[in-house]
């Protein structure tokens, strides 16, 4: 463990990835000026330099790259170093054409892109660690270096790998998971299709076949390739904490890419660190950043986290790359602080020329420093540099939403009820209800001890452990509120329909069952009468059991005309709703709000658009207020706003598209029931 | 030939697949209860057992299934006996992997799936043929053994192999068919393109090129494909034959599978069975469930057939898997009898808990015995019971429907006129009418005799055969009615145009020849004046030169403007339509009622939603009445109601949802004119 | 070079694709007789015959060949004889598999189709090379013989090829082009994504990969690829040139593949030829069409050209292959002719009954002679032997297009800020204004000496080299008038982005510099006001940085709101215009009105859907005048209608449907400014 978590910087971090190997050594000088003139107090390096640091197998070349760490800690900014692994060189792949990646149809993964290594083939993770090592014994001391950055985007551009070596290490994996055979053709069910396996030399990775392959099979593939990539993170790690005591850091890419399971990564590493870029054609970004944001801080448990990239302005990657509006960089930045974010940095610090990036935006464009953007830049500097006392503060929730990464995978596998249902949407949905109503949520494991939260959500939990069960009904007996969405609790561990059929762990806290689901055509929806009201419903509808709970919502129309929609069960000192159709957020607005009355919580008082979140310090605490709308808005509030160096008497004003950042009077403690 | 063509059980068959290898054996007991309670007398075993039966090459372990054949006699339920081979096991491909099945862009298939194993190669055929005569040798005179089931789905999901030994099958095929390359090159018009051939080993399959590969090539492969599976079915078929005289069946899947040719496999067949799941998307699926119904009948020459597999429910594997609703099984099944089926299986008997079809309805659901769906079977094991004596009993049609497999697998291939001409939809349109009409058709190949029928309708007669349009001329000389649409006639069975030009193969007929195809843009949509009134007509205009018909029809817009679109001859005795362009169903009304009378048919008159089917028995009739609509309906007849045990006096009621099974007198023998 | 650059017939060559090896004997009587019936004087032979010609490798049967050329012969028909090299023998896969062509996936190409052949395999080269020179030797004094035509359409089917032997000559071409590998490393920027090279032979081709390739690599693959191609051509054009004096062409096809530089082949071969087809899809085909006949005569550099193939109806490769109505043959022809064809030939003379293209169109198509189609051939033949004067003579522009496909090979390439920028739309857009408005155009480099035009417009120049830039500054400071459409000058040569930022290296004629993208989310459409109006704008806006021109127009809404749209700018005698965003072609109207303005330009007073084109002869003008419209048009002119044989006194009338060619008083000679 590293004697210090955070980085040895002063306040919030800010910066942003460098590549001064783009570059002639005459830029380097105006980029360290230009950092300095914005801000910048730390930068990542090195990150997709191993081509020019270990020229070829076991010949480096540190000269330049001691160069400019020194110019910057000359400079006082200091660096995050990155080890080089995700981009091995030209050499490495020549020496070593077994240890490029295959594709579930066979294809060998060719030179001139990035993330071509298998992370199964010995020679990849014999060379990661030796370039890891010799980084970490060269730089250990340096005074510029304070965290390392290994690897990038584990996962990302491709994480499966279907190549004789990933072959190999995947029945090792199993050999290691089942013990026996009799063991995995039970998990894996293999009676069905006639999969049964006689000899462990027979089981083959879930490649492409001509019907769809055995889930469980496919589930216990994606658990091994999310293995085998933190296998790998964890060696680079470990080849450094030999030489280094600083912290060591990879980039997460949270609701963005689900191949890795987070909670499991963020207990190996000693800071959580997230790279979020907006979804260009959702004009409502913020909502998708806030759940990146949220997931960053639940799965490090709290802790403060760095953002460790976002964009400035547009990406160069998806269909449409929608610039930022003015204003909307601070806008995001702070939304990321104020959800827990201590380091707001960039990809990138000046935009590449060359390359399959050079469209993406930068802290200094092509059009260099007379830009909007690089005033924008500059700017975000000075006010973090004001907001340094927020450091280390931390953000209290009420609510928890089940994030459950093997749950997302098996529902995300072939051959489900329907096409429609998407885990990520339902998450969405409830997520962009409780963001509407300015009530701050965390994420959590449906193991987790939850008893500090008064709301629990499970809108994706398909897959459900018997035991994880046995821990939300206990959540519920023990005066928790729990609201549960459709196809929830079918599987177990091994993607096999739980004995009894849909919903039965749940039955205890819910009081149904689910007798059958029943899938809506394309494009239709149904209307569902609540209380006085109704909401359209698409995609879904199930015919329930009630075996012992009160019906609050019934089917108009549809497949489930005049049967039971949504139902509320008093368990023990808690209750258990259960919503088996699909409203949207706008159609969860009543039924929430009666959550909200049985969880004893409440929506902030807050105009529509502002966005409103709290940080818990030491002593004061620190409202982070957003306004995404076109009106100026108010608030009621006292404190002091940190950004205008002003007092805030009763009611905070925010301009429309500004943020302010408020030191109020502390909460009482935590949240909680 | 087996000594009895009909398994021997009493009455109706009923049941469905049953997997006990997915179960441990106190669920076997429960199992067969259920079973008797639900009026089951015949189940399938044994279908994706391969491993557990021969769990290495050559070792055989048949305990477990003599213990539950044992128990399955024991109470009284016969056993359809499977063999495996559409699933072999893990060792078979790790022993042999050749025998993989290699796709079109060379893709090797990989295990985990089903399906994977090339019928071409030698190994396969070898292990296949050892397993089922293992099977027969130890079962022939198991006194629960009523019937062999060989294999599953022939073709599904994967029929095209690519790899080498299926080349090498391809060319002794080749060879046998031709005699020379001369020959060949002829059929296959090789001076087109440069792709003469001078040696047989040059020959390849028809594997992915940088553009399209010759029709006529493809076509071939389509054959040869389709040969190589009925070849596998006759080798297992007759390696049961030297132990059994069992009738040998495999269950086809009419109008959902085109790839194999049903009425060279129904040759084949003991008894032809057959498995149907509607398409959830249509929401007026019982059209697709009769025509498939009609077609299973028809292969079978009019014998009565098996409906091997159905759905209780929802199936799996459709993009949204809609749930039947209730009594939606019961008219299903009841549809599939009045068609001539005198077997109802589904798959499934018990719901399995894992692997790929874990969401496929059953018979004994995941919910269990409480359940709608459980409620249902039982109920309908009863009704069954009530109609043993309509086994036997024909179905006589007066319309047959040219059902052509070759012409099918020519006008899917590529560069056709328009990629909106689909035959599926053009057979569609046609037997919709019939259907709501409640005209009964059975389904003929163009070189049938035809001379049975009062009206042939050829929706998708691409490819004509010389002497195949010799003989619909005949048929249209001698008295027949001949309704044809555009697009036919068009090529021979080389997929060569005829000499002379589009459609000149049934001049004779029709008094048209088509100068050129007049496809539209797409969405467009134009009118067609027909008698007093008009008809939408979307994708397809021609330009006709009329060398001997009247025009009933005309163009109103569209490239077609002012031209003939729909032409009617007499000939000889006869009577030959032409219809150039493509109206719906509805459209077709005005039209077909011409038709009808030409042909001396009339349609029945019943309610709308009102599907009526008639079977003759020896000496009765069985009228089937389903009432798919919202309202009750009635209809003239004067019987016994079978299910209800009431008579009927002129008047038949049929409840909203219901259906009826009337012994009415017997009519005239036989239809046709 | 060619002793004549013309073929020896007489007047405008008439004819087609002649394929006699599809036909017996019998038939080519039939064809030449029907061939002088229609007037037909120049047929192409001997395409796709190489398995006929060489039958097995070195074995020549050249007697059928002997006597199809001697029968047109002594008809009076000349022959453009093909080499047979874009589909080799069954015999060449089998004796060389290494040859054929590989995806980027690494699917290697299989026999049966057409252009499987690696055009870098050195047994490819050499068989090509053989059998040109073994057709040219026997041939080339042949009297028949009057031109050579190469292989057919180069790059299609199948262009890239990432074969074994693809990447090495990629190698040795790479090597060639720059010397050593640090010359390669700084133009690809291999510093992005750790791509450095070290040694030549860990350079691959840009071969499929986890993410997005090196744009640069990928653009030197396309360079390499289309050198390839055209090396293979010089080798055969060469191996002629042994034996003849006729010339050579190679057919093109220009506005429909734009994989081969045609800048380049047309200085390679001896005439232009091309292929071209209309999109179905498009009503308005006919624009297309212009722009591929512009451009065709553009390549060549304003020399007369020969309309290769097109279409006498539908084609048969299309989604819906739309037929032409009556009059469309004869008006499609008549625009290559009005834009420079002196010749008019079509795939097909006779429609084949076998094989991949049976559904296209022909001369003599499937219903014969007494087709409305061959009645048109007929009278079309007739028609262009009336115009035998019109050979030779020239079409002058004053506007030129600037078409550059390194830009589109650039531009086409992955990771663009907008999916919905097409550079062949905006290509489209300019022409189809300038189209309407009857302003003939010609297409240019933009390193061209543009002097002689008064206006130059570049649509999609995404990369322009910095010589390029100052080539059009230097046409704007001396006098011409420049439109830029956005997104361009963005990148140099490798595509790098030009120091400095987007759009710099054309400043001093524009007077902005392009600070930001801003490309709009799928579907928006926001306005623009210009003048006294506005007009519609989606896809793009731009957030510029005018440095010293004047705003024309403004953003109203969107992310570009209240900034400048629009700019023009006086540049020395010359002025620049900058159009930031999409209009179409009708809301480019008012803009061009100004800018036609600017450079002394005026579109032609003729009713809307009359072409109107002009060809300069030696003595004569001979103005085309084309009806596309559905009522007849009126165009003042004086001259000899010389299809109707009648003085045109003031008034020309064209009817719906009709063309009128007119020999016309010489207009000044030359167009420029």
């Amino acid at each position: 463990m590293p004697a210090s978590v955070w980085p040895a910087i002063d306040g919030i971090a800010y910066g942003g990835d460098y590549n001064p190997e783009q570059w002639p050594r005459e830029v380097w000088r105006e980029d360290v000026r230009l950092m300095r003139e914005a801000g910048v107090n730390l930068v990542s390096v090195g990150i997709f330099s191993w081509a020019l640091l270990e020229t070829s197998e076991g010949v480096y070349d540190f000269e330049w790259l001691d160069e400019i760490i020194g110019l910057l800690h000359e400079n006082g900014i200091a660096v995050d170093l990155g080890t080089p692994t995700a981009s091995p060189p030209a050499w490495f792949f020549a020496n070593h054409p077994d240890a490029r990646v295959v594709t579930r149809d066979g294809v060998v993964m060719g030179f001139g892109s990035r993330g071509m290594a298998s992370h199964s083939a010995p020679a990849y993770r014999e060379a990661a660690v030796g370039i890891a090592s010799a980084l970490a014994e060269r730089y250990a001391d340096h005074p510029a270096v304070v965290m390392w950055h290994v690897h990038n985007e584990y996962g990302v551009p491709i994480g499966e790998d279907y190549s004789p070596h990933a072959v190999r290490a995947w029945r090792l994996w199993l050999r290691e998971k089942y013990g026996s055979l009799d063991a995995l053709n039970a998990a894996w069910g293999t009676a069905f299709w006639g999969q049964h396996y006689g000899d462990w030399e027979h089981v083959g990775a879930p490649a492409a076949a001509p019907s769809v392959v055995n889930p469980a099979q496919r589930l216990d593939f994606a658990r091994f390739t999310d293995a085998q990539l933190r296998a790998c993170f964890v060696a680079e790690r470990d080849a450094i904490r030999r030489f280094s005591s600083l912290p060591v850091t990879t980039n997460f890419m949270a609701n963005q890419h689900n191949g890795c399971d987070l909670w499991a990564w963020a207990r190996e590493v000693d800071i959580v660190s997230d790279d979020h870029y907006l979804w260009a054609a959702d004009d409502e970004g913020e909502i998708g950043l806030a759940i990146a944001a949220d997931l960053s801080r639940s799965v490090g448990r709290g802790k403060p986290w760095i953002l460790m990239e976002h964009s400035t302005s547009a990406v160069n990657w998806q269909p449409r790359n929608v610039a930022k509006r003015p204003g909307e960089m601070a806008r995001n930045s702070l939304a990321h602080l104020g959800r827990g974010a201590d380091g707001i940095l960039f990809f990138q610090w000046r935009a590449g020329r060359s390359g399959a990036e050079k469209f993406h935006s930068a802290m200094l464009p092509h059009a260099g420093t007379g830009s909007r953007v690089f005033r924008e830049v500059v700017d975000l500097g000075a006010k973090l540099n004001r907001l340094s006392e927020v450091r280390g503060s931390r953000v209290r929730a009420d609510v928890a939403i089940l994030w459950d990464f093997e749950s997302f995978w098996a529902q995300d596998l072939e051959w489900r009820p329907s096409a429609d249902v998407s885990h990520g949407e339902r998450i969405r949905a409830f997520y962009e209800r409780l963001w509407r109503d300015n009530i701050t949520a965390d994420f959590a494991l449906p193991g987790d001890d939850l008893s500090s939260y008064k709301l629990v959500i499970a809108p994706a939990q398909y897959l459900l452990r018997s035991d994880d069960a046995d821990n939300l009904n206990r959540y519920v007996e023990t005066g928790g509120t729990l609201v549960v969405s459709f196809f929830s609790a079918v599987v177990d561990e091994n993607d096999a329909v739980h004995a009894g059929g849909f919903g039965v762990p749940l039955e205890p806290s819910l009081g149904v069952r689910v007798e059958e689901h029943l899938p809506l055509r394309e494009g239709v929806t149904t209307t569902v009468s609540y209380g006085d009201g109704s909401f359209g419903a698409d995609v879904w509808h199930e015919h329930l059991d009630v075996t012992g709970a009160e019906t609050r919502a019934t089917y108009t129309d549809g497949p489930g005309a005049g049967m039971p929609a949504i139902t509320r069960k008093e368990h023990g000192a808690g209750t258990g709703w259960y919503i088996s159709t699909r409203p949207d957020a706008a159609g969860l607005a009543a039924i929430m709000s009666d959550v909200y009355a049985d969880a004893g919580i409440a929506p902030l008082p807050a105009p529509a658009g502002l966005e409103v979140i709290r940080r818990t310090g030491a002593e004061h605490d620190y409202v982070v207020a957003i306004n995404h709308g076109a009106t100026d808005a108010r608030l009621a509030l006292e404190g002091v706003d940190l950004l205008a160096g002003a007092a805030v008497e009763g009611t905070l004003e925010v301009s429309a598209g500004d943020v302010a950042v408020v030191r109020a009077p502390r909460t009482a403690p935590g949240g909680g029931r």
